[in-house]
Order: C-alpha cells, then structure tokens, then sequence
C-alpha cells in the first residue's frame, strides 16, 4: 500500500450528504424531515403481511412489473414509461450517472434540494446554481445555462414549497438541450403536477416517491415517468433487483388507496393554511407551499429558535444556504402537533 | 433537441447486465440463480412483522445501526467496520464508484461474477480480466496487473464454486496496491472466509449477502466488513437512506438465528456432495465446490442439455465465457429437485 488513500480524489474531497436529524430517543414532535404524520395505508401493510411468505428465498422480480402496472394505471401511461427505484435518491443517482459524466455540468436553482450538489460533487462534475426570482420562478435563459447535461427541479421545491405551473416547466424543458429532471417528492400535496409534459418533451422525466404522500418513507420506493426510450437506458443503469419484494408489494397497494391519498392530502393542506397564518403571524415571510412544509424567512432569528424548540423536544430544519439569511423550514404535523409548535413559539418569542 | 442521445456515450454503447430468468409463470424448479430452496428463518419474517407499524411512516437509521450492530457481533469486528447495503449489489456499485474513474482499471478474474465487467462498464472504466490456472488458483503476480485501482474476487468464486484459502488470498492483497473486494455472497457455504484479513490488510473488504446463506434474496440486503477509514469514505457514496426499516430487521433476526443457518447449511452441503458425484457420474468435469452451486463443464453439450431441461420445466444457468467452451451452472435444491434433475437428466442424455 503506497498510496495515502485508495479513494478517488474528488471522494475523499467529499464532505458527505446529511441527512435531518433521526433521533434514536424517542418523545421528539418530528417536523423536520417531511414525514408524514398519518399512517399509512392499511392496505399498503396487508400487502406486506401477504407477500411475507418463504417466496422471499427467491429474487424479486427485476423491474417490479406488478408495481409498475399500478403506477401506469394511475398516471395513465404505458408500462414502459414507468421505472422502480429504491426510493427516488436511487433514481436521482442513476440519472446523474446515466447523463452526467465528470467535469460535465449540472444545473439546478437555489435555494433547492442540497442532494443536487452532492449527486454531482459524487460523479464528479461541475454544478451551476441559477437563483430563484423573488417571487419564485425561474427564468428559463437564466436556467438554460450552456453546456448543461442535466437539470434538476424539485417541483413543488424544497425549501420554499413553491410550485412552478406546469407551463412554466414547459418553457424550462423547451430551452434546455438536456433532460429535465422535475422532481415531484411533494407533488402529491401540489394544486398540479407535470406528468402530461412527458408525452411532449423527450427531455422531461418526472420522478415520484412513496415517503412524503403515501406515509412510506422507511419502505424506500419511488419511480419515475420517462419517455421508454428515457427508462430503456436508466434501466441498464440500475441496480438488477433495486426494489425488494416487499416494498414493491406495498407500493402498489398504497397506490391503488386514492381515498386513503385524498383524505390524509385533504387534513395537511387544510394544517398547512393554518401553520402558515400562523408563522406569518410571528413575523415571517412565508412563501404560499404547495408541499408538506413551509419555509419560514426573516422574523425571530432562525438558529436561536431553532434551539429553543429543540430543547423543547420540537425538531424544526435549520436551512442555511449560502447569501441567504438562515432560514427554518418546518413539517406540516397533525394538528396536535402543529398546536404544540406554535404554543412553544409564543413562548420562545415572548421570553426573548 | 438537438442531440442524438442524451446519455453519456458509454452508457449507449452498454447492452446491460442480464440476471438470470425469473419465470414468472410456475411450475419451475428453478436452478439457475443460487437461491436457496429453503424458507428464512421464521424469526427474520417475524421481525418483519414487528416492524410494520405506523411507523414506517419514518425514514429509516441511515446507517442501520441496530442491523450492524447484529453483524459486527456476529464477527466480532467493531461496529464502524460495518457498511449495510440494498443487496450487495449495492454495495459493489458504491465501491466501484469509490475506487474507480473513467478511464481508469479494474481487475478480476476470468470465468467469474459476470457483474464485475459491467460495473466497471457503467464507470466508463477498463476491465482486465485474469485467468484462472487451470487448478481455479490465481497467481498474485499476474493478479496485479499494473495501475489497476480496485481488484474484485468472488470467493467462493461464480460458476466454478471454488474457493481461495485466506492464506492464497492474503497473499493477492499484499501483492495488490489497490482495494480488493472480497465478495463472499456463497461463503455461508463454504470451509473459510476472509473476515478476519481486515484486521491485517488494509485494502480488503469482504461483502456479504441475505440472498443465498440466509434465504432472503426478496429482501435486497447486503453488508461488507472493512476498516473504519474505508467504511467512512464508502458511506459518503451510498444513497442516505439505502436500506428499509424492514429489511434491517429482518437481517438483524436472520443474523441471529444461528441454528437456523447451520441447519440450512448442513442440507446444502449434504446435497452438494450428492449432486457433484452424480455429475460427475454423467461424464462432466465438477470441480469441487464451497458455493450452492455446482459448475458442470465438458460432457454432454451444454446447451442441449440446458434447452430439454427447461422444456421439462427444469431451469439451471447456461454459462457462455469468451474462450471456454459452454458449461451448466446448477444451484443446489432441495433433494427433491435434485432427484428430479437427475431423473430429467438421466432421460435427455439416454433419449439423446
């Protein structure tokens, strides 16, 4: 062994992706990795009950197609436009080696996801940050940056919960050379979403995920809607058998609950409202969220109320991103819980 | 548009890996992946079951510490020494991402893990590819081809089944200045295993898989032994959250049940034996295996002998490697499904 380290140069100059705060104790009101409060479906459970049989000895199948009919179903497109991913990280890291080589460009807004930044600093490639405007849109000459192999939009974006309309997405997808990839984790708490577009943009692919709508977050499973073209590729870039039986199996029963969906969607929109009144009540910009968090800016100092809170055993996300005030973004709860919140906040700001 | 593919050229030019048939109508007895034909432990489904509560609403630990935990006992190793996967395929997919560029070479040896050239296929990386001597040994000078940056080796090793000693593995580490990769996906059935050259060798790590030893090739679980210094960078490679809520438990329990493991083991080994002699006895060459499966080369062709077992519903592997001729790769059944192979067998080669 002569060399320092095995590890590739820009790996070992990798500081690493962290995740919020899991903590192992419990006792803690979770609002801020954008779980969803409510259960999930029961029939989700029942299909993982049925599936625990020995048939687990054997491999799933490769490109979980009893799933991928389901998703098909409900999007109304053809099985082969459709792709299981271990959650949608899976299939953001498959996009990101399928289209972006190293030294190569990827393109993203800001303030957004900070795994975009990550998934590129991983394959060694180059990122450009274009800004959100501040009413939340994005210019798509701005976001057309030259020599672009992939742009990411989260959609509804994190951390402001904003939501580009769908023909707004259009005109991105129109300017760029590239694939757009229009991540849709929070789409399922949005007023629209952009599957539609992929019929008419060969660059666009929308990815989905089972952790923030269907309450599934520790199964791990997500898919993306892709021309077949676009998923004939991404499929020779995955993993064999990236979706385990099980999950597979609960997905496509959580799928098939649409009341389920529309009754827990209904009570967080309905939370959202009245945790947005609130906080602006308190003094911050709040932008209007189509997702299940929002994205509190200016008023009581972010750090020290984050501190406050999590003394109190309420756990809210410190956002920092670089030329923006510190920011919290907070998970819409149940109502016991949000009630709880902001209880905490009136007495953080009147001991202040 | 205006670009012909939007994928990096490598990945174009990819025909992908292709797993072994998953039939999905029954009525196979199916021999062609490893899967083991025994059911997993009761007390890994039973903890499936524990965990499938209201709180998979949740992401899962990152890092799967209670699961590691499970491992680093079983081992004896410190818990930071402990890397879990989504199957170690996930795990071969992180390290060759970790280890190796574009342009840049990996090395294996030849016939072996058909995965391994496309892993370093996926990376845009350089594939040299070792031969076996003919008594399936591998000579450290020739293993340690010059410039290469990650050295893969299944041990026991895929189609042959047979297996280095630690001592003759050691010796391919010393002599390599790069990671060798240790894959011990069969080496639950196996005389030895590498674990413990960890502790004297930097640069291995061994990986371990749920998809053969311990039945649960449904579940996508894996997890690799290294030092503290290797686990660290790989974890700044993986997805966040690459392992399920269930899946960790299930392996923790799995880990656990031991007699479980020796009971399933004892069966295989027994019936390895007894498959191996029959084999032989139908005039191939077997080479003595420590894997749940058998390499079955010269003899009644191949491929001949593959097509009328499937049309009996019979499924085993048939093997091409460039420069050899074709061979049968027959995972160990239960002895059911062996006496009917060997029956199918008996019938083909005297109709024949």
């Amino acid at each position: 062994m002569s060399r320092s380290s095995y590890f590739q140069p820009h790996i070992d100059r990798l500081a690493g992706y962290v995740p919020g705060e899991q903590p192992r104790e419990g006792g803690f009101i979770k609002l801020n990795t954008n779980e969803n409060p409510y259960p999930p479906s029961p029939r989700a459970l029942e299909a993982v009950v049925a599936a625990l049989t020995d048939r687990l000895r054997l491999y799933p199948d490769p490109t979980g197609t009893a799933f991928r009919q389901a998703a098909a179903r409900l999007h109304g497109v053809d099985l082969n436009m459709i792709l299981a991913g271990n959650g949608s990280d899976d299939l953001l890291t498959i996009i990101t080696r399928a289209f972006a080589g190293p030294g190569e460009l990827l393109v993203y807004p800001t303030p957004s996801y900070i795994l975009y930044r990550t998934l590129a600093e991983l394959q060694d490639a180059r990122s450009a940050e274009v800004s959100f405007a501040p009413d939340w849109t994005l210019d798509p000459e701005a976001f057309a940056v030259p020599g672009a192999r992939l742009a990411f939009l989260a959609n509804p974006n994190s951390p402001s919960g904003t939501s580009l309309s769908p023909g707004q997405v259009a005109r991105l997808a129109e300017r760029l050379d590239c694939p757009l990839i229009v991540d849709e984790a929070y789409a399922d708490f949005a007023d629209s979403d952009c599957v539609a577009l992929v019929a008419e943009h060969a660059n666009v692919i929308v990815t989905r995920s089972f952790s923030k709508g269907y309450s599934l977050a520790g199964l791990r499973l997500g898919y993306l809607i892709a021309r077949p073209e676009m998923v004939a590729g991404l499929n020779k870039v995955k993993d064999s058998y990236n979706c385990d039986t099980l999950s597979l199996a609960a997905g496509a029963a959580a799928l098939a609950d649409r009341a389920r969906q529309d009754e827990t969607r209904s009570k967080i929109v309905a939370t959202r409202r009245r945790l947005t009144d609130a906080m602006r009540g308190f003094g911050y910009n709040v932008p209007e969220s189509e997702a299940n968090f929002i994205w509190c800016m200016g008023g009581p100092p972010a750090a020290g109320v984050y501190q406050a809170l999590k003394e109190r055993k309420i756990l809210v996300r410190l956002m920092r991103y670089p030329g923006l005030a510190d920011g919290l973004r907070i998970t819409v709860g149940t109502d016991a819980e949000i009630d709880c919140l902001l209880e905490a906040f009136g007495e953080i700001l009147s001991s202040g």
